[in-house]
């Protein structure tokens, strides 16, 4: 095996459906079930010749989870660096350097160092939450970069991803059911379609707390799906079966 | 009791928790699963003093089914002789006249017969579907205009209802969930934000066919909430436990 050194606080993780190993660390960035869910819902262009761009790439998750579901070259953008070399790190530790280029870039500034028009598949694991004045924002500047609309605000990723991506390429996001309002007006103002949406439930009887949309660039209005919804745990508060498929825990 | 005459095709149906009666004409109109769920779904102001409307009438069936829950003066606005007509027949065979006005009037020009920014409730049921030159019709007029936007569209019903409503009032839509991304586009353009929505699915493991949408005038963008959906049908093709209790049927 490659050796691969850990940092203080650090340890590696296993997806047990992908056999991916991911390193992760509770103090700077952990992947949660909204990653998983993001490569499970996502179509990517298959062929090698294809490119995805993987964007606020966090730790390196989505790109990696992507992996048994693709030939096509991902190339994952973090902002942090510290959370971009963890995730080069992860590649490497999966022997994955050919088919992952992890890039540490700002999103805002992503059309200059990758073409506009010119990508198969986009995924995006944003900020979920608004800054304003008075919101408590996490003290650890690692999580509330990635939690936190500071850095990267809900239209400046919808820009970005539209702007990458080809005509009538496929974009996926995960977030917030919440902001599912202020998603569907900026995917409109973007060129974005919204095809499918699949609602995340922590259990039967609860409001939604995660949705996973797809859109198409340049795609027709009035066309969305939306799928048989997910609910995370059963009421023996075990994962449901659904998610332990997912998680390849059968 | 009244005597109420029937048409040639009429019948008078009952729905069970509510107790009351309906008069329909499957050649004309009749209501379906859609106006119970609204009529369930709403929230109207409760108090004598209220004032709801209730646009794209029909035959009157979400005015009717909203009286168990309110107080508040309701006026049912439906653009088809004919189906006025029906509903106000209706309205008298439960001796609701002094709750329910009916008016035959068109929705694009509300504001003639209603003050802008003077109603507590707005309730719509519209049509569902964008006309095309090459949409399939119904043959049946009456049944054309309840379903297709030949006479009404998603952006006037919309303009329609965020007219109607007073600073922070709430109005509810029944629809179908590929028109999603156009609705909520456009509850943005006409200042109302989605607070509640609730999708409905023929079974577990099916697509949703209907959503409920909760809107407040003026409201704040960004507080979406998504309610556990809900499932019509069992895997014994009955329905289920939750409709049954919706519909009376226990």
């Amino acid at each position: 095996m490659k050796e691969i050194k850990l940092k203080p606080g650090e340890r590696i993780d296993q997806l047990f459906s992908h056999q991916i190993k991911i390193i992760q660390a509770n103090d700077v960035f952990s992947f949660s079930l909204d990653a998983v869910l993001l490569a499970h819902f996502a179509n990517p262009l298959r062929k090698k010749s294809g490119k995805i761009v993987d964007l606020c790439a966090g730790n390196g998750a989505v790109s990696l989870f992507l992996t048994p579901k693709t030939n096509a070259h991902i190339t994952a953008v973090e902002l942090q660096p510290r959370l971009a070399e963890m995730a080069e790190r992860s590649v490497a530790l999966n022997n994955l350097e050919e088919q992952i280029s992890v890039v540490c870039h700002d999103v805002t500034d992503i059309f200059a160092i990758i073409k506009k028009d010119s990508i198969d598949t986009v995924c995006v694991n944003p900020p979920y939450f608004a800054v304003s004045e008075h919101s408590q924002k996490n003290p650890n500047q690692h999580l509330a970069l990635a939690r936190h609309e500071i850095a990267l605000t809900l239209p400046q990723v919808l820009s970005a991803m539209s702007g990458l991506l080809k005509q009538n390429a496929r974009g996926y996001m995960v977030h917030r059911p919440e902001r599912l309002d202020e998603i569907l007006a900026l995917a409109q103002q973007n060129r974005l379609a919204a095809k499918k949406m699949w609602f995340i439930h922590p259990k039967v009887g609860k409001e939604a707390n995660i949705v996973l949309i797809e859109f198409i660039k340049d795609g027709k209005a009035g066309g969305v799906k939306v799928l048989s919804p997910l609910f995370v745990y059963g009421d023996d508060n075990e994962y449901s079966p659904q998610v332990k498929a997912i998680l390849g825990l059968n």
